[in-house]
This record gives C-alpha cells, structure tokens and sequence, in this order.
C-alpha cells in the first residue's frame, strides 16, 4: 500500500507592539529549499514519545525556544499539499511572549504579521489562518492570551493584549470584572511596575497552576 | 527510518432515551480480532481525498452511517497504543440522530452508554472521554446538539437534549431566550408533533446554513 508521509508542524504566534506575528523558517531542503515555512519536521519514533513530543523536539531544533504553551490546533492531510506525496500534518500552535522569541530571532527564523500577504509553500496560509482563528476565538472567554502577556504584567498590559487579540478596544471595568470572574491571576509580591507618569502598578502573573491548562468564563445555557 | 501507522478512528455518538451512547463495532481482524471498539482503518491514499474522507469511508463501510455532523476531535499517537508500533489516529466524532443509528445496528455493531465502564482496546477509552467532553462542553454554547435531535423537534424535545449533554435540568425561559439569540432554527411549515395529552407543538429544524457549521452564542469579553 502507498505510504503516509507524517510530519509535525508549528504556528508560533507572538505579539509585538500589538500586532500579532508568525515565526517563518527557512527552509533548509527540498521541496521548497530556502522559503520561508512554519517550521515542521518528520516525526522519529525512535525518540518521540507522542505527536507533542515531536512538535517540541521540532521547535527546539529550529528555533531553541520552549513554548510556555502549547495546543493541538487540528491535522491537515491529502494528496496535494506535500509535492512528496500524500501527506498527513498534525498541527500545533505555541504562544509565545515576545522577548522570548526575540532572543531567538536568527537569518534563518524571521517574524511576519498574520495580517500581512505571505506567500507560503504547502498549506502553511491556511493552517496559519486556522491557528489565528482559533487564537482569537478562544481569547474571548479564556486565560489563553495571558501566554502572550510575559511572565508578569499590569492589568492595562493585560487588557492591551487582549484588545490586540480581539481587534477592538475593551471596556475597563467589564474587562477587570471578567478577568476577576475567571479567577486566573495572583499579584505578584512587592513587585510594581515603574510606569513613567503614573504611580507604580501591581504586577500580575497567572497562577501556577492555569500555566499548562486553561480556566473559562463559566456561562452555561 | 522507522514507519508510522497512521489510522483514523471515529467516535460517533447518539442519544437513546436521554442516555449518550457510542457505536461500537466488532473488530474484523488482528490485533484484538472480535473485541468492540471504535470502528477506525487505515488511510487509503490511492481513494481518501483527506483525513476526513477517510473517516467517512470507514463509517460508511462498518456502518452504512452517514453523519449527519462531523467533526475532527484531535490527533492521537505514540509508541504503545498500537501494538502494531508507532502510530497516529486522527479521530473525527460524528453526531447521529437515534432513529438513523438504530437501522444500522447489527450484530457487529452496538451502542454502550459513554458513562459505562468500557473495556477497550488500544486508547479507545481515553478517546470517548475526549470526544463527550468536546460535545458537553460545546454544548453550552452552540447549535451542536440539534445534530442528536432528528431532523425536526420541537422546543421541549430539543430542550430535553440539550439537558441530558449537560446533564442538568434548565430553565424553560431562559432556554428559549439562549435558543433565540443564536438564531439557528426554522418552524417547518404546518408540521406539528401530535403530543398525547397537550395540543400539538410546532415543530422546528435546523436552518440549512447551520447544517454544516456550527452557530455560536456571541458573548465576547
């Protein structure tokens, strides 16, 4: 029977001055030698443990960035995507503070907006497309973008990455109202942020245990 | 290199007398010949346009179902849940209204509550668990469950689904309010369900755009 090529890719997405980024890699054979791609690899199930597992080994390899979080997104398959043949892609999307991903900034990983035309090989457009989707659908009633936030932040940085996220700008109270309603956040001690104009603010982190799962606004029917 | 075995498995669930139930079908071959499990195979390359082809094409060869919803749940994989070696299962939930799923159950295919304890085979067990939290939980928010109501319903038949996916009774008002502001039914023209001891009730479907796509309660930040 004919084979399966199995590969793993990655959307790294991070937020720099408010405008949301992907992480292209170069690539360094063929097909598509020397374009810019979501960084991705084969599996090797000597080493791999899980399909995660790969997409981590992946984005260590290409990039020496751990993710603080990261998601299944879906898998893209059929036999057009990959020239090398029918092809199955289990996609996983990182979020990812910017200082990090600016330290690891090299000639070969640039940033690109999500908004900006990209000419991408395979499906890379589209699975970028479903990764921000996913993004910012769930932005509306998670602790997802806390991931882009850093390690610490002040609520007015907090509540600018979400309207980042959300395209448009967000009522103060009701957001702290939310933010509070979903229980996410502990300050952090002793620590303020040393705004210029204004008087020091409390800095904020997520709490230790909301660092791999999500918590949800909870609105049942 | 080592291969991957890559298989699509399908979770199709349906609702019997308020009991959420998973279609189980005798496994023709080894490994775990004649054990119940989630009906699953191989990627065909030569016939399956994608993944989800590919699930379909299973279904409808152990079951002669075709879904009236499907959805891709998420990408399974590693070492040890085959024992054929290392493998990735791509795995679609389908929702089935009960009437349709009774016809197609045979001696090689039957129904077991998801609340059960299943003894299955591979990772069959934590996939269920995976795919009744999705619809649980997106039943809180979307048209998801008018999938497992039949073709048409009325308002309390629909609201008896929605309660046993949530497990909970809910309030008659406040269900149709939620049922309004996601705009997702249609009456059926002169078609009233003729219950026993009330006067007969409008009966509703399913607006042709939502047959495909889910609809959302909008309740951004």
């Amino acid at each position: 029977m004919q084979q399966v090529i199995c590969t793993v890719d990655l959307v790294l997405l991070t937020l720099q001055d408010g405008v949301l980024k992907v992480a292209l890699h170069k690539r360094e054979r063929a097909p598509f030698e020397g374009v810019a791609a979501l960084p991705g690899g084969f599996i090797h199930p000597a080493e791999d443990a899980n399909t995660r597992s790969a997409a981590l080994r992946v984005l260590r390899e290409k990039t020496a960035i751990v993710p603080p979080y990261l998601e299944q997104l879906a898998t893209f398959s059929g036999p057009a995507r990959d020239p090398r043949g029918w092809s199955v892609s289990i996609v996983y999307y990182a979020l990812v503070p910017f200082d990090v991903v600016e330290g690891a900034v090299t000639a070969d990983l640039k940033l690109a907006s999500v908004d900006e035309r990209l000419d991408l090989p395979f499906d890379h457009r589209q699975i970028v497309d479903a990764a921000v989707a996913r993004l910012r659908s769930k932005s509306q009633y998670s602790s997802l973008p806390c991931h882009l936030a850093g390690d610490t932040f002040t609520l007015p940085q907090l509540q600018r990455v979400y309207e980042a996220l959300m395209g448009e700008p967000l009522n103060k109270v009701s957001f702290r109202r939310k933010i509070t309603e979903m229980d996410m956040l502990e300050p952090v001690e002793g620590m303020f942020s040393s705004g210029a104009a204004h008087r020091p603010a409390q800095l904020y982190r997520l709490k230790p245990a909301l660092r791999d799962r999500l918590t949800l606004i909870e609105r049942g029917l």
